[in-house]
């Protein structure tokens, strides 16, 4: 493992943290500022893991967020059994054949084997529509849109990574059906709207919306939507969430039929759509540096940590213990205000470890106290994204320090949107594009959406075990007009529509 | 299936509702009641179901009031992974032994067979504990109080039993490893009374604290307290949750050991308590009657219904719009004092039908709007749990509302807890204990605590395929003192302490 000169200062400096640099070995990077801001750990099970506090508490405060947005749609919370029959989820045939190779199987209770193999969910649309035919018999039962919250395992053979690629994860699933077409579609691009906030709004994290290629839609679908993360320092890209339109496809297979009012049956249109803990996992790489986690505020456990500073063995103990006081003061009045603080008064640890300890957990915001802070008029402070540092007024503390994580939040968006920008390269010809991927960038080439040439691209642009360029998505907000004497530069076929491609995750 | 004249009648009045009464067919209306009140819904998986929104939103409740109890403590949120290996779950030996016979077991990973089989969790002592032992070193790490809000799977081969008896179940499961017996007994006793609290101050339901025979305490504890609930109309009690205190049986099969900050290695005192949805079956039990399900306020999605009435055909159609108008301006009014209310404005059912429809989802409280309430200072009103009607006055309609929600609540305690002290009936001889149970009784006897004692207590009792009489708990709170020259009723030897025995589910 090679170790950048910057770093290895950073360890001689502070004896804490990362042993591995972003830049150098962004895999090793993440794994340990995931482990070491004890976000989560690893289990017995390869694959699975377990979050921690730190990490569990993000996913908390996005459950909470769309808990909200979803009551004001009127959609629904329930919860629907974890195993599913063998022949529930044989009967979409296209929808079994994406998942199959990654069911986990029930096959014995105790010491008894069951008739019917169970699988254990990897999404519900084959547990959850066999009831949707119960229910739904006249067009007073639609819109019927549910929602739940659950885990589901899919066993992926491919190398897991905490949180991006784990073969137990968390989510929400929506599941909605309708009495049109019209009125399905629209909401899956109102919730995919959603998805892209809570990514920007919490996680501080910018996304592209976009439909999927034919060949990267959900089995079963007619159609996917999707938001695209980027990491740059990594060259790949990740999907965020998705939201798909199911068309009359499920419901089809699941007969689920509505009295249309006009004594005509008809197949409901449907659709689902789901967000996971995945979503932690991107925020982690996006945000994160040497030093370890970055956390945006809005998600954040603790949002301000207040330590006490420059107290000697020479201190006055009068003064040692008016400045921890002070520092209680703080984050009582702070936690008051409804800022997350906590105030780090340990007599065992030395402010330089308890900073490098609180900048690996990633904290937004340091406020410090020390003597000479007692009779000034101000606070010492430091923002973990940008390393700025400065002083805060006393007077009026509640105010100004929302107004700071506004703006860390609003900072912390910038910096990752300018970076994602930078990361897109237009590409009207072959070697624009390989280029482009070589320097770990995605190109947006003027494609022809046909299969033949995804699949092509995605061999040709696949060099030492590195995984090739896939569709990202067609965005929805197309960058540039289409000229009509544009070929796609992989096929020189004509083209249909800006494509993003990158490496993926 | 025997019909009684007041349910026939019931039927006929109505053509809505439950065809069979609480008192003839308990099993039959528990179940109905739950599925016609659209709480819950079977699956195609037997012993599995659906939470359904009306009946979800109850859990969502019990979550939002426990969460804040858990905060307030200090224990935090976490997530485990949902499968355990096997060789985990069987290192401790009595713990593996008592869930066995109910563990699913995942075997395949698509086509591919496992190393390893994987346990479906049946609760998670030995999935969380291999953590603890490495993230305990020291007494600063400790205490550790983790909770995780989670599904279950118990494959019981019994009678399944809509969230009485289910194999797969929601609940919490907390964690907890401190350096002394003291602080963890303490803590098992504390969150047994946050459970009475659930219990009595959530769903309106009386249990009784204890401490569960030897025979009956959690696979692997020292000991098992519990809150024990009774269902008059069934003759069964029912074990409501239950906090165990695990002395360092775990920690040292799990290996989980602290420097105590005298240099000696100990092993960490444990503790760990659950909450399921089970509570919700209970508390439809409990409160529901022959209309349907009966909702305690605090938990219900909708605790006021306003409905229109007195509009006929022959209404003017200004009068029958101010009504309209006026039950949306009451549902306004409430909602924005905070209280869950809905206006059912449908033209297509009679008010008849929907007084049915609304009493069968047990919505708490029924304000009506006629043509008589328009120009008068007050509406009618009906309590759903105990027929109550009435007249409230308009002006300071959120306070009048809020009040009675809070009578609601205490009322159908009260009535809950008078039935329940009703039916323990203290027995110091044999004879006593069988016409109890024989008239569907609690007994309460001077036991003698012997194993052998309450095997036998339970083959005398079983009779007509009716499981025989449990020990539910020995009541911490004593009823009466024991007197030295008390004997077993059962065995004649010696008595220990006053416990209640019962057919229980």
């Amino acid at each position: 493992m090679r170790i950048s000169v910057r770093l290895y200062q950073a360890i001689k400096a502070k004896e804490l943290g990362l042993t591995v640099a972003k830049r150098d070995d962004f895999s090793q990077w993440y794994t340990q500022s995931l482990i070491r801001s004890e976000m989560l750990d690893y289990s017995d099970v390869s694959g699975c893991y377990i979050l921690r506090p730190w990490g569990y508490a993000i996913w908390a405060h996005i459950q909470a967020f769309m808990n909200t947005e979803f009551k004001s749609r009127g959609i629904q919370d329930s919860y629907f059994p974890l195993l599913i029959p063998e022949p529930a989820i044989q009967r979409e045939q296209a929808h079994l054949e994406g998942f199959s190779p990654e069911v986990a199987w029930v096959t014995h209770a105790g010491d008894a084997p069951l008739n019917v193999r169970l699988a254990v969910r990897p999404t519900s649309e084959t547990a959850i529509y066999p009831a949707y035919s119960r229910w739904i018999k006249t067009w007073r039962d639609l819109p019927l849109r549910l929602n739940q919250w659950c885990n589901v395992v899919r066993w992926e053979f491919k190398n897991p990574q905490p949180l991006i690629r784990s073969r137990e994860f968390l989510w929400q699933e929506g599941h909605s059906a309708f009495a049109s077409r019209e009125e399905a579609d629209a909401e899956v691009r109102d919730i995919l709207g959603l998805y892209r906030r809570v990514f920007e709004e919490m996680l501080a994290v910018p996304v592209m919306e976009g439909v999927k290629s034919e060949t990267e839609k959900f089995a079963g679908a007619e159609y996917t939507t999707t938001v695209e993360a980027f990491i740059p320092e990594a060259g790949r890209a990740i999907q965020g969430a998705t939201s798909h339109g199911l068309g009359q496809n499920f419901s089809r297979m699941f007969d689920i039929k509505f009295e249309d009012g006009k004594g005509q049956l008809q197949y409901a249109w449907q659709n689902s759509w789901g967000f996971t803990t995945r979503s932690i996992g991107v925020m982690a790489m996006v945000h994160g540096d040497d030093q370890g986690m970055v956390l945006p505020p809005r998600v954040a456990t603790t949002q301000v940590v207040v330590l006490p500073v420059g107290i000697t063995t020479r201190t006055d103990s009068a003064i040692s213990n008016r400045i921890r006081q002070e520092c209680q003061t703080i984050a009582a009045q702070l936690n008051a205000g409804g800022i997350r603080t906590m105030a780090d008064l340990a007599e065992n640890q030395t402010p330089g470890w308890k900073f490098s300890h609180w900048e690996l957990k990633g904290v937004p915001l340091r406020i410090e106290v020390g003597p000479k802070e007692l009779d000034s008029e101000a606070y010492s402070y430091a923002v973990r994204y940008d390393g700025t540092k400065g002083r805060m007024l006393k007077s009026d503390l509640v105010n100004i320090v929302t107004l700071q994580l506004e703006s860390i939040h609003n900072g912390m968006l910038s910096k990752a949107r300018k970076k994602y920008l930078e990361s897109i390269i237009p590409a009207t010809n072959w070697d624009t594009v390989t280029q482009a991927l070589a320097a770990g960038k995605m190109c947006m080439i003027p494609w022809c959406e046909e299969a033949s040439c995804e699949r092509s691209i995605k061999e040709r642009t696949s060099e030492q075990a590195i995984a090739g360029a896939k569709c990202l998505c067609i965005p929805f907000e197309q960058p540039f007009e289409i000229l009509s004497n544009l070929s796609c530069p992989a096929c020189s076929r004509p083209s249909k529509r800006w494509t993003l491609f990158a490496r993926s995750y």
